[in-house]
């Protein structure tokens, strides 16, 4: 796919003659140079280079691994490297889970194997594995009304059926909630271990990892992901009649480590002291190499503000970006936590001229649309944004951004508002914590559009005085969703 | 995708009006009831039936294991169950392989996880594994001529680039070279082991596995296939100019066993000591399910034999359904060898009332060309052949076929001629030889517009006297390509 502009004609139609006098920030000029900046980062931009150089050469980057702390040395020294100043690192501690060696099969009677993997923070099997019936359930509520004699010592199988692939990847928060909650209501009942179908909207043989919640700050029971194809398998042996006894082995461990944030700055001309956050994470999960998730998201912040650098004008306020550790945690404390809430915490009193942040973490296919703080709609500022964001298809949205993001959502309940270039999420879930999100997942023509969406964007922010913590709303619920 | 049936409009424009008077085995009353079984057949028959118990009951099925025999078993009752007669069960000794643990990574600088397989046959790394410096050939003619000192002790490693995806599958030939010889290749030299881009066609993080061959009867050395975005990455971290250290594992063995062909009839009513061979196997590799190769074809033969038996009239000749064993086994020798090397063997002098022979092993993605006997060129056959099979989309090809396939190729020079319903293999190879290879890869319409192919065609064969023997060319050159 590739992204042509939309031509001056349908553009004049649809906003010129509509737009209002715009207040200073706003004014014209700010609109052409934000429109200069956005075409020259679509044709041309650091993007590809970055998530290529981090994928290839850190392959996957769980958080706490000595990959993700080698990827993070290498990121401070590409964003040196293009100019970025006062780039530091953001070291915190970490309870780390490495996964080690698993496997799922099916004994006994229509004995095979089955492709699956331990879900994140899941606790390892005794030597042997656990092997036991299985008990299925098709919802999260029947496993909840379940009477324990049905479950205890046998191996719990949830199966709500593929996840709904949508655009904006709503069809996730269901699964989630099974296998977030799902172990611990198992292991309650007496469940020997978990086993779900992965939360995934692919047919491929490949399972989907994902964090599972401890109960009361321990792990609970073994829990696993099944692929796709696997899990109709095993619904379908149900169906025919046919017992189904498994056996599950995983020698997962947790181990005392740490990770980081990386940061650096390309410095407001004016007011350096207004910050702008640009964030994405660079931690991924162990099966794949973290193209999608999300080693996209840095590329297009990385690439964005690089874009700005290099217009030949600098801003008037600061553009900070961040490379977030361990996104993908599991049990964040205030002692051992995801890097988006220790650089809450270690940002203090300055977070009060953060003017706005925004994330990238749902691949790299197109964004559609924008979202801005409530008292955002309607404004000069959206009016402005969408000449610009328009021509590539972004459209501005009537939904509000308020919770950010997991990275920088932390920084919410703090006062800081937020903005959101909402990704194509449609084939996201296809390889979402899979082996299959690797570089060649990344269609370069979406990835550039990206990019030169949030130029153009973060020039209008930067370059102007515009209030976004005016357009907050009083009160906000800051509940991230895990991503 | 869903096959409608062209017009009658549309047929008498391209073959009724050019209709020469008829054989009497291809008269018009054969023709038409020909058409009625395809079109039985097209809406309602047993394929799907079929290829989901098999998948389901049994996963994958390597020559010589529990599972292959279990579903042969299996397979034998679903036979007699819908009414086929003489069913037996033909045995033979094979040396089998397992694959048992087997890991890939990149060691020391840029250290990270790799997916791959071991090929089929190849021999066990020493414990601990084999740990060397790769060195990469883009081509097996560049290996061929490497001095041994640049390979001595090293992990070869060859990627011819992806695999290209073509109709009639042509793509795969110079892949599957690199497969089977290059390893051998690879060992004369003195290299510590060998690794290959996989022999397919997606991009996908699955590795193709597959057959490699020995070399005067022994295994060679510890071969395997990277998946492709694995490849893609080995290739790029060298074209970093960074150096490149893998540790593979395997813990692969070959054991004693046995495999078995499951033969069925529908005995002719005529002339039942004619014998029209339906050929699929029942063996699988060990990483997928066996669904496209070649649960399919099984499903796809049982399904028009079974068709014509419900057609209210049984045609003339005998239909045999044969789901050999160990197709893909690497070494046929006298004592130990594929299914099709061994029913030919044992059919002796009835082999000559052998009429012709046809298999399907190619998925289950529609047929779009029908190839015979070089005689058949032009023939009346031919010309109702076509009647019957167009308005599927079936295409009288002038290419002859000659080998018949691995499973019925060897009863080629046994004088036995094949026909070939040549499948669209554009995306079989995405899936072929990989853990993909599951259920919800097979079409049920592509997979029912097979079925209603086989079923007319062999009408036609079945209740005629068609001689194809005397169609055949004087000398053939019967050397099956492995699938």
């Amino acid at each position: 796919m590739s992204f042509r502009l939309l031509t001056v004609s349908a553009l004049a139609l649809g906003f010129v003659a509509a737009a209002a006098p715009l207040a200073r920030a706003q004014d014209a000029a700010t609109v052409e140079r934000a429109i200069a900046v956005r075409d020259a980062a679509l044709t041309s931009n650091i993007a590809l280079d970055y998530v290529t150089q981090l994928t290839t050469r850190f392959g996957a980057r769980p958080a706490g691994s000595k990959s993700e702390q080698d990827a993070a040395a290498w990121a401070a020294d590409y964003l040196r490297a293009h100019g970025f100043q006062n780039v530091r690192i953001e070291e915190f501690p970490l309870v780390g889970w490495e996964r080690g060696e698993g496997s799922a099969a099916i004994v006994g009677r229509n004995a095979q194997s089955l492709v699956a993997a331990a879900l994140g923070h899941s606790p390892a099997t005794p030597r042997g594995g656990v092997e036991a019936d299985v008990v299925r359930f098709s919802s999260f509520e029947d496993l909840q009304a379940a009477d324990s004699a049905t479950v205890r010592g046998k191996i719990v199988y949830v199966d709500l059926g593929q996840m709904h692939p949508m655009q904006d990847g709503s069809g996730y928060g269901p699964h989630t909630r099974v296998r977030g909650a799902g172990p611990g209501v198992a292991a309650a009942k007496g469940a020997a271990a978990f086993i779900m179908r992965s939360v995934g909207s692919d047919e491929d043989r490949m399972p989907h990892t994902g964090t599972t919640r401890y109960v009361d700050g321990k792990p609970t029971i073994p829990s696993f992901a099944l692929s796709a194809p696997d899990a109709d398998q095993v619904s379908r042996l149900i169906a025919l009649g046919e017992p189904v006894r498994m056996r599950l082995t995983s020698t997962a461990r947790t181990y005392e480590t740490h990770s980081q944030n990386v940061i650096g700055d390309l410095p407001g001309a004016t007011r350096p002291e207004e910050v702008i956050v640009l964030g994405s994470h660079m931690d991924s999960w162990d099966l794949g190499t973290g193209a999608i998730d999300d080693g996209a998201g840095g590329a297009i912040t990385v690439a964005a503000a690089k874009a700005i650098a290099d217009s030949g004008r600098r801003p008037a306020r600061t553009l900070r970006v961040i490379f977030y550790g361990s996104e993908e945690v599991a049990q964040p404390t205030p002692q051992t936590g995801n890097g988006g809430g220790v650089y809450a915490r270690n940002q203090g009193a300055a977070l009060e001229k953060h003017v706005i942040a925004g994330e990238s973490d749902f691949g790299a296919d197109r964004v559609y649309a924008l979202r801005l703080p409530a008292g955002a709609q309607g404004s000069d500022f959206q009016k402005a944004a969408t000449r610009v964001l328009y021509p590539l298809g972004v459209l501005a949205s009537d939904q509000v951004e308020t919770d950010g993001g997991v990275d920088v959502g932390p920084m919410g309940p703090l006062g800081v508002p937020f903005f959101g270039l909402a990704q194509d999420g449609t084939r996201y879930f296809d390889l979402h914590h899979t082996a299959n999100d690797t570089l060649d997942k990344i269609d370069p023509a979406q990835l550039s559009q990206n990019v030169a969406a949030w130029a153009g964007l973060l020039w209008l922010i930067a370059d102007s005085d515009v209030d976004f913590r005016a357009m907050r709303p009083a009160t906000t619920t800051a509940t991230p969703a895990a991503h």
